[in-house]
């Protein structure tokens, strides 16, 4: 059995050919013509697929669709994705008659890519995981029991807008103090910034010469050298990330969370000090289980392969 | 069909005979022997169980148990409970053979009496909620598609233990800033005394005349003549609560959150303050479903009712 996965981006639409062990046997990619309006869209994606897949191969069992925005996942439907000017979008309707009556399942892009990384990726010996991507905005996705929870009407699994300091940092979002605004990558590079004006003499000036310079790794990079500022800057990302994980902890009490994004190429360095962070502050009593702390592993494809997943896995909870 | 609910208490064990409907047909109650052992209470919970149902009825459809600490549902056994000092207790399987094997399922008190209020309660017009319990600690449960979640192990659902102020008041789990170190009855009380020693003229000392008498309902009561301190105490118990609960929104989407515990005896003028406080927040796009607030109905029947909503909805999620 192998299905295709399709991720929708908004400069391009990668698709791929997903085997059973969740391994991408063919890779196809067309740009997104976001212009060119919803049905342009399926046209192009069913070609990607006609592309990849023999329709007449009993083997190929269907099509899974990671999209951004807010997807209604029981009924196929983009409601909103701002990238791709969409608003209630039948997409996995509009696929399902281009392609031949195959099964199409959809679901948000982040929540897809958690679901891929549980079953074929940095969680594959668990069932129950909790998915957080670090990058410019802070995402995720919540797998119970091997499915996707989204939510009701899939609408939940905002992860990254869990307030964690009331009236702290602005966030996208609107609210004040949401772990996006402590634990993305931007917030990292705000605040490694703003270290760097505080200290002049600090380390990170010869990492960074400039502040335009600056990314998410100046200040990890800098710390292993004991740059005192850069070590500041580092313990507290741990630490409100490590808050934020220890809130989704006490609530879903998953056997592993799995970081992804940008700031987990630091690996081993991050996840230690997470690890220690957090094993110091589980909740309560004697008995908890503690949750393992994972690097997602299947980096870009992640999308493709969640997206396969929501078939070859039947990943979407009910 | 009908079954009987027990209520685990530390004090005593409240039982009901509860019909399909979720209504209390007869009640029993025996002291809980905490002293006596678990045996001793599996023999106590058999005899309340004999006093109101009869075994040979078809119709009497098992019995369910909320029991306080933390709980294997799946395999009904009690790991911890500090005040039954119980470690390990498979009380479902010690019920069962005492209960001619009429079906017995167990489950946290505090997430049996989210499940009666979401079936039988204030929630019946929901599949899925948030319920929260403002007491001495908070806590409470999840409902998803009229299914009791509580994590893996059924371990979580922790929701008093979210930190929504990293660095912020002690909280009894050890951590600082949980929503139970702000939200709690006794949070409430902490902040109402403070708020009375920073203002000697305040109306709060005419309706607590001295910091012992003060209580959940200080604050409030005060609040409605317009007394600033009260009305302080008020809006600040209000805007954690409410951050809390868009927490909570972000990431289960519920239809709905209950709010249980005394401070609700405030009914609509804090449930006013609330939705007022979360519609101005709500996550994101438009199009992002809101949530309605509703108070707990069942009182303290909703340990009993909760409980045999275990077995009459088969309430426990997979």
């Amino acid at each position: 059995m192998y299905c295709v996965g399709i991720d929708i981006g908004g400069m391009s639409i990668k698709a791929g050919v997903v085997d059973e062990n969740g391994k991408i046997k063919k890779h196809g990619r067309v740009v997104t013509d976001v212009d060119g309006g919803a049905e342009k869209i399926a046209d192009d994606i069913a070609g990607l697929v006609s592309s990849l897949a023999d329709f007449s191969d009993p083997d190929f069992a269907g099509v899974g669709v990671g999209s951004p925005g807010a997807i209604d996942s029981a009924h196929g439907i983009v409601n909103r994705a701002y990238n791709l000017k969409w608003t209630d979008v039948p997409l996995a309707d509009m696929l399902y008659k281009r392609l031949r009556n195959k099964p199409v399942k959809m679901s948000n892009d982040a929540n897809v890519a958690a679901l891929g990384e549980t079953v074929y990726g940095a969680g594959k010996a668990y069932s129950d995981t909790v998915t957080i991507t670090l990058g410019t905005g802070v995402g995720g996705g919540i797998v119970i029991d091997n499915k996707l929870y989204e939510g009701y009407g899939s609408k939940g699994a905002e992860l990254g807008h869990m307030v964690i300091v009331v009236d702290g940092e602005q966030c996208s979002c609107g609210r004040r103090g949401c772990m996006e605004a402590y634990c993305s990558a931007t917030a990292l590079i705000r605040d490694t910034k703003k270290a760097m004006l505080e200290n002049k003499s600090s380390a990170m000036w010869k990492f960074s010469p400039s502040l335009d310079d600056v990314d998410g790794r100046t200040a990890f990079e800098c710390s292993k050298s004991g740059d005192k500022s850069a070590v500041a800057v580092v313990d507290n990302f741990v630490k409100y990330l490590g808050e934020g994980m220890l809130n989704f902890a006490n609530i879903f009490r998953p056997q592993a969370i799995i970081l992804g994004g940008g700031v987990c190429a630091q690996g081993k360095y991050l996840t230690d000090k997470l690890d220690a962070y957090c094993k110091a502050r589980n909740y309560g009593f004697e008995g908890v289980p503690k949750f393992d702390i994972a690097v997602a592993e299947l980096g870009n494809d992640a999308g493709i392969i969640g997206a396969a997943a929501l078939i070859l896995a039947d990943g979407v909870a009910v």
